[in-house]
């Protein structure tokens, strides 16, 4: 398995029974829960809080052996990988390294313009964020304090969303009062969106009502305006141009370089397209699943979300097993859970069929739900301490610029 | 003031009701809780456990501004600081910038052997050793293996014996079954020291007990040898040549390079050798505290701690309360309350006057004033959580590396 996200992890504890030799690798060491990765990126998480160490995941699952390593070729004829200076050969292959942002053909903007996908992302976020607030108090000048006073965040799906509505409660209630000079609630937090409503993957009502708890909280959200230009200091919106010295990107998918190398079909944002089963066209033993993958279910194409990288690894393990026991394969059904996005305090949306909610006990369902899906008892429990503490005192518990 | 350690905090809390402005300038937002940064560095604690906002623990003083910049000038006769793109004058200067390693005229050492130091240093520190155990797993050649399975601390002050310790429960306890290819008991860890024993500057009979402790948890100490090479890949004592891919620094002193801009006389560290009310000589509105500060009381040096540098903040606080009052001021008088040490799992000493202890009882102690000295209920509650779920788990909570 290479890729120790939701898909590759998923795959390799659906064959924990079964008799054969798992190599699990991954270049980073440890299990990310993404979904609380703009949490850490907003001071309000420690980074250990939401990961977990693979292989202390897998300790007790004595057929797989973890890895830290880059995937440097893939030999599909040979059934060979290159793993530094070690060839692996393998029976089965599951590829599950994911997707991240996609800059529209502006790669010159990665320098200005902070994505938010591994932990490293989050702490160099946190640290511009924390740093921006601190450059405003030292700053003399009033236009280049407002300019360190203004963030914009580039799209908004889910990301976009929960990065501004949870700045916007940084500006206007955890710093208010810790600045002498400056006054962090004059901050302006704009989230660009270049379609027509945020969360456009939600149901237009519950879009509708994410804008309203987003206005409500002090954020700014201009839709229908895409982003034309990205500077160390400004954005521009065609004619208009905003000074900033934050921007956080969290639009377009790109999916991760592996794809390419399987010698497949990719769709524009470069995802793999798979077969029913999920193996590549004319290679039955090679698997891809998560975000790196793309296919559609009845009709519908599967979303890049945790959800459907869990059912798609634990397919794919099902379908090694089918292969060994000699039995037929299936065709990969998605089973539709919706999805959660929170906007801040007391504000969240639920889109689940036959569920829909939002506001207070929309965020208090997407609360349980994160806690419960976290990885490891000692994670929950640091997580539900910071979460109390965070409620009750609106202070934020990683508020440490680490970097210099 | 200038540096947010303990010298400087306790000295701008001293001020709280005084009638000054105060002006707290440090590089970085946070103050640190340094006596703990050795956990961190052995991922057993989260790195914002171990801090506080500058601002976020003034916050309620009104009368200080905190302002997160360097300090590039220091025009002594003219009374002013150049920070950044501002002048500030000044009537009165505390300057607690602190002190680092030194590396014995070596520097080319630095970029081979890791400090600790600062938050950053403790994240490398951690991905280092992280990344030590995971190359052995992945590594096929035997020597190399072993190579990365060696550590090497140089230094047997109380940071070299705390992360000693920490490495030896590491490898022995909370990785042993995590690793399929190698084995982490097999580890080395080394503690080297020029002098003759460790930790130099507790009771001779403390640093025996220390000593057995280390062997007890499978620390190697190698006392009255002096490193007279570091590489990438080796340290060498003399003319024995020790291969190891991980190299920590804990030895030496060097004070902050802003003592040199003071025109002051110099110790052999660079530590500023002020009068008996911490003033320079001749310019008596400037102070010097903490660990940049040479002075002796009674006959001794008073040593590089946070207690003393607490006292001597609150000291220079003191005269400027009496300067403004018109009273004389006192001379300096340090409070021994002798130190601590933790070697490991149920394992410290204990070096007070009166009070002399080591193994459990002096580890429920170690424990017990660490807690109690931390600043934040929240930091402690969490530090308590981690402590206690590591002590029964034998687990670090931290396992994570950031860096790529």
């Amino acid at each position: 398995m290479v890729g120790g996200g939701f898909g590759g992890l998923w795959a390799v504890r659906a064959l924990r029974s079964a008799p054969v030799d798992l190599t699990l690798i991954d270049r980073s060491n440890h299990h990310l829960f993404q979904p609380l990765l703009y949490q850490v990126a907003t001071a309000g998480l420690a980074a250990p809080s939401i990961a977990a160490p693979l292989r202390h995941i897998l300790r007790r699952q004595s057929n797989v052996t973890v890895l830290m390593r880059n995937v440097e070729t893939i030999d599909l004829a040979a059934h060979r990988l290159q793993v530094g200076d070690e060839t692996l050969e393998y029976d089965f292959l599951v590829v599950a390294t994911g997707a991240t942002h996609a800059y529209f053909g502006h790669d010159e903007w990665i320098s200005h313009a902070a994505g938010l996908k591994t932990l490293d992302d989050a702490l160099t976020i946190r640290a511009r964020i924390l740093t921006a607030f601190e450059r405003a108090e030292a700053e003399v000048d009033p236009r280049r304090r407002d300019a360190w006073l203004t963030f914009a965040i580039i799209g908004a799906g889910p990301t976009g969303v929960e990065l501004a509505g949870t700045l916007a409660e940084i500006a206007r209630h955890t710093l208010a009062r810790e600045f002498r000079r400056s006054d962090p609630r004059l901050a302006r937090v704009l989230l660009i969106e270049a379609g027509s409503r945020v969360l456009s993957n939600f149901a237009p009502d519950l879009s509708a009502k994410a804008a309203v708890q987003l206005s409500r909280l002090g954020v700014t959200v201009r839709t229908g305006r895409a982003v034309t230009a990205v500077g160390s200091d400004f954005v521009e919106l065609g004619d208009e141009r905003i000074a900033t010295q934050t921007i956080l990107w969290a639009a377009g998918v790109a999916a991760s370089p592996l794809g390419r190398r399987l010698a497949a079909p990719l769709d524009k944002s470069g995802r793999v397209i798979v077969q029913p089963d999920l193996s590549l066209p004319a290679r039955p033993e090679v698997f891809v699943v998560g975000d790196l993958a793309a296919i559609a279910c009845e009709g519908r194409p599967v979303p890049g979300i945790a959800t459907a990288a869990k059912q798609m690894g634990t397919f794919a393990a099902k379908c090694i097993l089918a292969d060994i026991a000699a039995r037929p394969r299936n065709a990969f059904r998605y089973r539709d859970y919706g999805a959660l996005a929170t906007i801040g305090r007391r504000a969240a949306v639920v889109d689940m069929p036959g569920l829909k909610l939002s506001g207070t006990l929309a965020w208090c369902f997407w609360l349980a739900a994160h806690i419960y899906f976290l990885i490891g008892f000692r994670n929950r429990l640091a997580v539900l301490l910071d979460w109390a503490w965070a409620y009750f005192t609106y202070d934020r518990s990683a508020r440490i610029i680490v970097r210099s």
